[in-house]
């Protein structure tokens, strides 16, 4: 039985920084597509200010999550980013580094195996609107 | 030489959080189980507040992560999702979600490559003891 | 249209931590070298005082990341970690960690897809110079 691939990128227009949304379903649909029942997906942001992570995705998390990005690397310091380059967002780039750009969650049964309460995010940590792109692999078996 | 999969569910029972297990043994089993010689193996966290990473699993470095951890999102304060769900896990998720659910790591000559002392750990930030499921697919060659 | 593999190993001189090097030029090698068109690459640092991720390598980021890192585990206060191990690099534990080991990014046409800013970086954390590996594995199609 031999492995099948599938690639996807899927687009998000997001506000600015952090901004949190729920990629659960695009995710879902590519994996549909792929027809794969068993193995893996990978997904990665394209862009050094953007993340993906997991999160119960609920008004309350979010909100959380965004105040722990914003202490960890705040946005109104100084940063050497913002000395050479004032495009303001020296925080957006570290936020994201610190998050890391790439998640990888398993395929059983045709359905993306995750917690009931557990969401795929991505986030937008650049300090504006943004449509960002998820490329999306799925390796696996077919039937 | 075509590629082959092998899928494995690992269940740990954990203490409340931050709690913090060794699964390399658990993993290279997997691999054992899997007969693959060369390739990766992905391993994801089902639930959203859990988390894996790997450290040097040694009782000095578990608790000095667990005290940065709980630095990063404090157990103590407050947090938008108590309000709404009164769990008192609020803590947990962010933490989860900043340490993020999944690793992959390469394979070779049948072995997990890894530094000699560098373990993959599950950590559980939820606020009460959990059995946490961690699911694991190995892709790549065999002989 | 079967999948194939390749692995490499990246070895890369650094000082001490926290250093950060980028590593995406020796990833783009893998992939030419691979002659995979379409599919994933998976990288992981071995040894539990380095970490992987993406940033914008230029120098105010690569400052301001370093800096980050610091504030989250600070290198002058005291570890479990030293006290029992006296080795000084209790910090550079708990970064790693806390950044992770691993990364997976899209392979599209022959290239590795990322933002036109977005490069790969390999962080050793330790508190000396190290030569670092990093396992490289490319899956996907071929022509």
């Amino acid at each position: 039985m031999s492995l099948f691939m599938y690639c996807q990128s899927i687009e998000v227009s997001m506000k600015a920084g952090p901004d949190i949304c729920d990629i659960t379903s695009a995710l879902i649909g590519t994996i549909r597509e792929s027809g794969i029942e068993n193995g893996q997906l990978s997904a990665a942001m394209v862009g050094s200010t953007g993340s993906l992570t997991t999160i119960e995705y609920e008004p309350g998390v979010v909100e959380d999550l965004k105040r722990t990005i914003n202490l960890l690397a705040p946005p109104g310091i100084d940063y050497a980013h913002e000395a050479a380059w004032h495009d303001g967002n020296g925080h957006s780039h570290v936020q994201a580094a610190m998050l890391g750009p790439s998640i990888v969650l398993p395929i059983r049964n045709g359905h993306l195996k995750a917690g009931t309460w557990q969401q795929v995010v991505a986030i937008n940590h650049d300090n504006h609107p943004r449509k960002r792109s998820i490329e999306v692999t799925v390796i696996g078996n077919i039937g």
